[in-house]
């Protein structure tokens, strides 16, 4: 098993803001959750987001769109680890696939009572 | 571009059931969003589910589980399509990996009028 | 009390799809919930859909409809139960009624650790 | 067609406050889109809710149980309409069967402007 | 701290009606909530809805306006709390700001058991 | 009308992860909200959120509390401008309110065409 992870979405009327494209809280969150997944598959700890990085919007997301959100740990330090998140769109019709938003997250892992600690128990896939 | 099609998820107290395992009509409406998506990059075809088959529950899913709901497809007739769906759930303290439910979703592709139309327009990667 | 069971409800624009009809997904869920409530309501075990068969799309639903979702067991066998579930949707403004969705939905009664059993206690209503 | 309209649901823990009863705020809007329906099939005229009166709770909805919402035009005046909403509460194991919630609720007929205006024009069914 | 609590929100496609227009029983819920949250910080008891009077509606909510829900006690009895709430929207081009909807939320405290007691334990900050 | 911004909300079971606590992709969508209304009330520009920075949790939100989110702008640049946005929780039977959650929202205007631009056009009230 590789801790890199993938969610695939349709988006729906209901998941887009009064301009017509992708609720950026939405984005958000769907790209904290995979960050998250993407932690504990690569870690034994639990984690938490202490910050997200780079935000970027390259291409607006629309109704009809197919997303896949893809997360992927580029870096690991002595108490943080960094997922590199991208939300790439495929044009049902046209079967075009570009970037639309990606951004650093960066996580601490923590212990039972929810304070930080030096990252540790790697995965055994992962080692 | 491949059409097997990948959604990772965490699951939370809010998708279960009063049994404490992840609510039936939510595993299956996520289901049938993962194999839309599959039979949309398969076709340049519209196309809506007509059957769900061999719905089969081998592991309770419960929360913190992550679960890897994919997609492909299994079988290509005239008017239909099948898509084998398998949901696996990982625990995230043990790494363990199991599969939890999967079935067919079979899809019939539609024209503008939503009529039923026989299986005609691959994508240029899946020929 | 029979174990006829209807769910009545308002069409919103949070429940469309990108083709500005009601999400497949969605009626999916709602209908798999009517079905599973008339299956409590008929038997005294707990039970799971197996099958979805003749998922069929009569009139297309909009936001502004009300639909009213009813079920109904339909065959009794051994291991499995047969629930018709039907989609009316009345337009508001001319009062009219139409089919817009109907399928069977098979589902087998389980034991307390989810293992299907012989479908044998029925609720004394039904008797 | 009658304007009588029931809404048949099955409480998840989603639906809950921390007492572990269901959330008031999610049986008001239930009873809300309820009445609204049998509004909707009693007048040929839009309305709105402008009050909910003897909001009365008899006994706690708990997950798993299967409630029944039901709505009944009990009173039109010249300017209003009252609808009585239900909700009854079956426990699955035994059967049993109990009023829940009730409530009455008092609509107004508006007319395009978002004005009020007299109750004036009835369904066919209801006259 | 004071009892009186607001909740501001932004207005998305997935909040409206059919009409294109905030849906009432979200709004609803909305009120009810900042309506109880109000009576929690204001008594040392627990209080459920008993009725919602004088609903009324100045001005539409549309997608893309600010909303303001204000809650605030207004009369104190024997066995009964009142509390206003009033839903302000600001159209963000612009600026301005009126009044939307507004109504009285009517409490009754509760012992364990939920049966209703008496007015009697309010929080310090209010005596 | 200052460019504060406040959204108290009670805390359900359906917005816990499977520690029991606050969600954190939740957690991060509503925090979002806040910077996004407070930074739409400053500004007469739209805007799209592009890092959060030092995301601190100080105290677990659970089940039951009622937390209060707050936005505020802290920092005016250029390109950018920096939200502090502040959760409080306050314990609903001992009426303490400490803080749990805080964050720094950057935000960078944009145009109509969804580009990065200078922070230009300030509302009215926070000359």
């Amino acid at each position: 098993m590789t801790s890199e992870t993938t969610q695939t979405r349709v988006i729906f009327p209901g998941d887009l803001n009064n301009h017509e494209t992708l609720f950026g809280g939405k984005a958000l969150m769907w790209m904290d959750e995979v960050a998250y997944i993407t932690v504990l598959r690569y870690l034994n700890q639990n984690a938490v987001t202490i910050a997200v990085n780079k935000l970027n919007y390259s291409n607006p997301v629309k109704a009809g769109d197919i997303i896949e959100i893809s997360g992927k740990v580029t870096q690991t330090g002595n108490v943080k680890i960094t997922v590199h998140v991208e939300i790439h769109k495929e044009i049902v019709t046209t079967g075009e696939r570009v970037k639309a938003i990606d951004a650093d997250f960066i996580f601490a892992p923590i212990d039972e009572k929810h304070k930080p600690v030096r990252v540790a128990v790697f995965k055994k896939a992962e080692q």
